[in-house]
């Protein structure tokens, strides 16, 4: 791609000669020529063997060729995903295994593949080796599965989305009803799982069926590796999951929240739209969030936790002060 | 089914036309003609179109066609159990890859699934697409075993089982033993796995074989999503262990016992039949754990850790007590 | 392998008849003829049918048959992984696919295998059934790579490595920016991951590929099942991760530091070389993390941590203090 087209796609102005050619992007420290690099800083471009950095419009530098944007960063991930689309290749291997009644265009069908019957893969879309997919299963167009993931039948994927490898879609939810003997017996796991177009899943992470109704995951979530979705639990659209966090059956988690890692959601729970919840922390069932940002377990404003990590940071002192006091108290002359 | 075969199977009492053909179990707010519900409230059953509705025996209602059981969600379970039987297939896919020495009666194998020579599998056991089985491994009658479950050699697992996708057995334990020279030679990871009948596992979930005996699961037990259980772990009869738990090597956890999601189990800990442990709670090393609920890290018993969180959110004021106290004793006139 | 040429394997001395054949190791409390065992109590050995028992050089002992050594358990753990070599099996399975341009010289191939083109693995090294193994990949020597691992393109890893069921190496990182829409598009995740020599990789743990430069995991580290490497980490040689522990981006983690289970590290942390960090522990993001025990979230010295508990185990205590000073104080005749 030439300087020119990178910056009309990028919605920047280039400063320089547009005619450039740009392979690939590149850190600004380690790029050489052919690389784009940004730069996010507010002063002189650091030396860089780049053939053109995006900077902000708002900064000027004396390397050769910028591409100037209202935020780099960003222009430069949208450069980042023309110039580098990730393909698992093209055409369908003749050991792929698709039931005779499934309707599939995707332009990619790995070795080893099983589709079943009833399922159906629109156009555009990449099914890596030794990808598991189940009946009457709907992937839309231009998703990309990689190697290895599982999708249990009945279940919706919508377009551009990415699964990475070992990802599970479907399995049973976590529900049992106890009978008088102490014997568990599993309640019905018979419903599906939606994922709307433009959600990435993580490495090995999981998304159960709905018990009897759905489970939903929002246009355009992201969520890191080896998260646990549990059965019914509704995602809301732009969220962001970090890795290794646990959402347990029927919480709903509304649009625009921002997850971190490790955080633990008992059943029941309600996220509202905008919060953000810190790494590690633990909601309890049935709480509702308010927008705003969380912490610890139980999850509590973070400036609460903040005060309350303080007052705890200083009990030692509190307890010299009592003794102090008590000290004072019992020496007082009129006792 | 009809509903009189139903409520005999249940043990429950029909009330309106037990010869209504019932094909599908459902939540009782989109449950359609032909489906079973259950309402667990006591008071008038919901508006629904379910054609039957299973209720407590203690409660009456207008509905046409009711099923009285003494635990309706109970009863829906059993009933849903067998309503949707869940089946990978039938036959044996030409693909799969069974070694000479192999005794496989299964009912289905599927395609690219991979079993190693001296295995045996029972009659009635279903093993999905791409599942990888060692050597020398024993898989009881009617266990379901999902696409992609890895199983090493020699491990054991009983009937009536079921292992979701990803699943992972007889992987090597974590022991290491560090040299003078600081690098970490493996200690011998050579024991086995045990699982008994009527267990289930969740997805990605991980059961390490023994360092030099056994790692076993109890009867009964079911295992959530993204658990990992270490070497020589002895979990009894009728666990309930939820996602992402953590349990070191060689804890034992009796019969009975509900761990929550996110639990972390030092080596060598013991808990006792029946105790049940909060989510991301935090056992130490060889803790003995006594029957009760118990929360927090280090776990202690609910009822102190509440007691003890409410000191810590009240420390502000304890404070100002404090400050106030001192206050007062400095202004007190005989100073 | 004769008992004295295991003495000469583990450094020790014979003490009984060196030319007794030994085929296992095993549990002492377990063990049988032809059976090797351990003891590291200072003590009488006690009874075993083992034929052999390595204890300390400093011990003595009525058992017909010892090898004293001066670190019993790392000499039984050399023996064991001289004893009992794990291996897959041998040749290449007829179904296993090798792009042309890939360059094998494994000595086991498993069924249903894939590997791209330009991908290199050394000899000696084998790869079980259904291992998906990208473009431009290379393993080296005598590395054994379990059923299911996913390896995408362009990853390195070294000589004598174990990677566990369902490895997941080289998914794309987790890094996204936000537009101005609250869309978010993918931060380029367009580098690599290198495993050096002698790593052991857990089940179903995932290490992503860096975003612009490399994710690296060093020389003889040992990571356990279900935990998370995120992009651009960097861990040193013989270092020791616990299971469902999760690494953010950037994080370094130098040589010789021991990582509990479940613990949590921010992204950009850098924990110094030696540190040990206690399992469920929290690292907050760019947190430098000095040599010592560390303990909790967020993270303190372990003597801090167990004063500042101690501190709130005895609130209840230090509120009675204050209320009965308060009530002295109320009570004083002067006011």
């Amino acid at each position: 791609m030439k300087v020119r087209e990178i910056a009309e796609l990028v919605g920047g102005e280039v400063s320089g000669d547009g005619d450039l050619e740009i392979e690939s992007v590149a850190d600004i420290r380690t790029a050489t020529a052919g690389e784009l690099a940004f730069y996010q800083g507010s002063d002189e471009v650091p030396p860089t063997s780049a053939s053109c950095v995006i900077i902000s419009s708002k900064l000027d530098s004396t390397h050769p060729c910028l591409i100037k944007a209202g935020n780099p960063k960003h222009a430069f991930a949208i450069a980042g995903k023309h110039l580098h689309k990730a393909s698992l290749g093209k055409g369908r291997h003749e050991t792929a295994l698709i039931a005779a009644g499934a309707d599939v265009q995707a332009s990619f069908i790995g070795a080893h593949v099983t589709v079943g019957d009833g399922s159906i893969i629109g156009g555009g879309t990449e099914i890596g080796a030794g990808v598991r997919i189940g009946r009457n299963v709907v992937i839309g167009e231009s998703t990309l599965v990689h190697p290895g993931v599982v999708i249990y039948d009945n279940v919706k994927i919508g377009a551009g989305c990415i699964l990475h490898a070992g990802v599970v879609l479907g399995a049973d939810g976590f529900g049992f009803v106890r009978g008088a003997d102490g014997v568990y017996t599993k309640f019905p796991q018979i419903g599906t799982v939606v994922i709307e177009d433009d959600v990435e899943i993580g490495a090995n992470t999981c998304v159960d069926r709905g018990a009897l109704g759905e489970t939903r995951i929002g246009k355009g979530t992201k969520i890191d590796n080896l998260v646990q979705i549990g059965h019914n639990v509704q995602i809301g659209k732009r969220c962001v999951i970090a890795a290794q966090t646990g959402i347990s059956g029927s919480t709903v988690i509304e649009d625009d929240c921002v997850i971190g890692g490790q955080v633990g959601f008992g059943d029941h729970a309600h996220v509202k739209s905008g919060a953000i919840i810190g790494s590690q922390a633990g909601v309890l069932p049935g709480k509702i969030v308010r927008p705003g940002v969380w912490w610890g377990t139980p999850i509590q404003p973070l400036e609460e936790y903040k005060r309350q990590n303080a007052h705890v940071k200083s009990l030692e002192r509190l307890k010299e002060q009592v003794k102090e006091l008590k000290r004072k108290l019992d020496d007082s002359p009129d006792r």
